[in-house]
């Protein structure tokens, strides 16, 4: 059985190193956890928390640090490289084995691949991962798991479309690893260029069916949760290209005058265009509700592995 | 019967959507609350306060962090937008979407006009305008108010100078609209290319007096109060003219040989040499209190629009 | 006797302000302040800390952000001048004045000799240097002699060496007038064109005996404790003679072959490549503790300069 004490101290790299038993577990916290999101608590009072940001992720960045200062703990950090000793040619790992003599926790963004988990063996306290090159960003995809179980009451059983950016983007393959755990249709939506990497697709299949498509227009009326993702113009050798798919890719009125009544469509943020503004004060918006869940999400994070859940 | 309760909530975004009654009540908690910037308090405890400064202001940036802090609350935000997900090219509404998740009350600084409302109609906690664009900054106003009311013990009666760059500075408009509110003589004193616009002239002539100077020295010895605003160099098309009229609107102590003995100098700070620094010593020197000043007015602000203050 | 009332308000400029007695002082409160390093404490509960970093250092900033949050305290700031009023123009001695009206006490670094000094010049609240120009870094010589205490169990009696370039690292220069306070043979290593300045040696040769070396080899065996500092390629007019030099300023497990068993090394941190990262995981290698050490000294420093130490 999985209990707080499997937590306590653990790193939180990819969401790979979790089994589902796990995951369940976090997303119970969560929700126990959830009322402290609006009152405030104390119960990491004198802890604190380290937010290294080799690059810039605003978003993230306040998601965990108002996480800490719910719990009642403080923070420290920087949120660039520039300001910080890297400048003088400091290895990350040097950067790790003196943080941790301040810091509780370490929460690391890193521009580069396997960062976290490099960090991680050098720390002594626990690193999460806020975000480590295309691969993971292993507590977007625990939010993203909790907004779908909260909204929709279950995840087992749902027709999930990740749709846009599959290759790049780094949430939508932590999600879709996150998701292949669970008993669901997933729908993969994207132009050919952005189609989800082999490796990560072979890894998946072989625990749930796939269906991959370059277009959501046939698919939406089945579909429970539509996950857009950003589709960058850098991607494309080609603007003429880029114009063509753009337009194909975005959610609007229209598109979703096709989709299920209980349709809800879920974003990381930011979002640029691919979600028309005249959809946000419809009941299918859910992606401002996500910023929330990361808050409540990443509460039960810090209090699991600073030991301060018991039972 | 202005009272507490009309505060809660409440989006602070341009001096005028206050009335003289509303303005007063301020001033009176902000006397009350004067203690607690020494002593501290936990009246905001558990409360979070986001600082998102699109435009970088060191000095309303600590100010507003201090008052937070010596309520007993957190802080989180960004002081400049390069490390923000804005270079993403989000929204300012998705950005105050995604931030009111987090915080209970925003404090925006904004290069642009109108910023600051625009923000408050899209979150659904309250905003603080913090400087937008070339128009308002109220708290800035509320301040000044709030130092001339505990060092003359009144505002009605007096006689005020605003001198210098009139036509651009963002403290004069909203504080020359608060001025108009109470029974004032003020003075505008400013050279020709930097008066103040028709149209705020003409919205504080409906209610006071209003008298244009292009020089201090022949009103200087019936004024009471002096607040001094920087001329930027920028603003002149020509050096030779911007020289000439530097050395006309800079205090120094020979010029203050002409004043009341009760005069009183304030300043919005920063000061490059508009004052000269041997003024700083003399008794007519009350910009630093200013700065104290700042901070205990904010202080009231939070607590009221956050509802720590009953009565 | 010197006492806690000794310290109450005081600045933390130069190590040269200190006389032996008052600094062991320090370190007797380092070593009793210890547990709350660990545990936390609300000592300082209410009181504001502002870190002024007029260029950036992160680690220096870092520990005195963990310092003041450990006793309890809140921190406000900036880390570089870039986001603060100084782009304005504005004066330090303004600053400051503004700073003070927020601060119960002021962390300064800034590229400027002298800065430090003139800060608490104008600041009424007390201000603690941490680094200004090439000359004076007190708290690192403080963590420095409490690092040097722990480890060895005493000062007097040692053999220290300072290694690297001692003509423009700020630590050595604070370090080596604190070391000749003490009963110590002191060894200075370096190229010749890094030798500590003539007027820098002048003052600590009136007190202990100094021995001048340009390879670490030949006295290695004698050394208790080996302090290594950075050397950087821009001292150089002459890339070979830089090749050459750095090579032989490297420890290395080779050249620790020599060493005394218990020797210590320390490093101010950042290092580059002149300790090999291969010495880490020796007993040898107490430069991560120091780090720990710079935490504890801060916070007995920050403890008694604000008054919350009785006896």
């Amino acid at each position: 059985m999985v209990g707080a004490a499997d937590f306590v101290g653990r790193d939180i790299i990819s969401i790979k190193d979790f089994t589902r038993e796990e995951i369940d577990y976090i997303l119970k916290i969560a929700r126990e956890i959830e009322p402290l999101a609006r009152s405030g608590s104390d119960i990491l009072k004198g802890r604190i928390m380290a937010t290294l940001f080799f690059e810039p992720s605003t978003r993230t960045r306040l998601s965990f640090e108002t996480a800490m200062y719910k719990l009642g703990g403080s923070v420290i950090g920087f949120s660039e490289p520039e300001t910080s000793s890297v400048k003088k040619g400091e290895s990350l790992a040097d950067t790790v084995r003196v943080v941790e003599k301040y810091a509780d926790v370490i929460v690391l963004r890193h521009p580069s691949e396997g960062a976290a988990r490099f960090a991680a063996e050098y720390a002594s306290v626990p690193v999460i991962n806020a975000g480590s090159g295309a691969e993971e960003h292993p507590t977007q995809a625990l939010l993203d798991l909790y907004t779908i179980l909260k909204e929709k009451g279950r995840i087992n059983g749902l027709s999930i479309a990740l749709m846009g950016d599959l290759r790049y983007g780094r949430t939508v393959h932590s999600l879709a690893y996150a998701l292949s755990l669970y008993d669901v249709r997933l729908f993969l939506v994207s132009p050919d260029l952005l189609r989800m990497r082999r490796e990560v697709l072979e890894d998946i299949k072989s625990r749930i069916e796939i269906f991959e498509h370059t277009s959501i227009e046939e698919i939406l009326p089945e579909i429970d949760v539509l996950y857009v993702t950003r589709i960058q113009k850098e991607r494309f050798p080609d603007l003429a290209e880029y114009a063509k798919v753009r337009g194909s890719y975005r959610i609007d009125l229209n598109i979703l005058s096709k989709a299920k009544s209980d349709l809800i469509i879920l974003h990381p943020l930011p979002r640029v265009d691919e979600i028309a503004v005249e959809v946000d004060s419809t009941p299918f918006a859910r992606y401002f509700h996500q910023v929330e869940n990361g808050l409540i999400t990443r509460m039960a994070l810090l209090a699991l592995i600073l030991g301060a859940i018991k039972e």
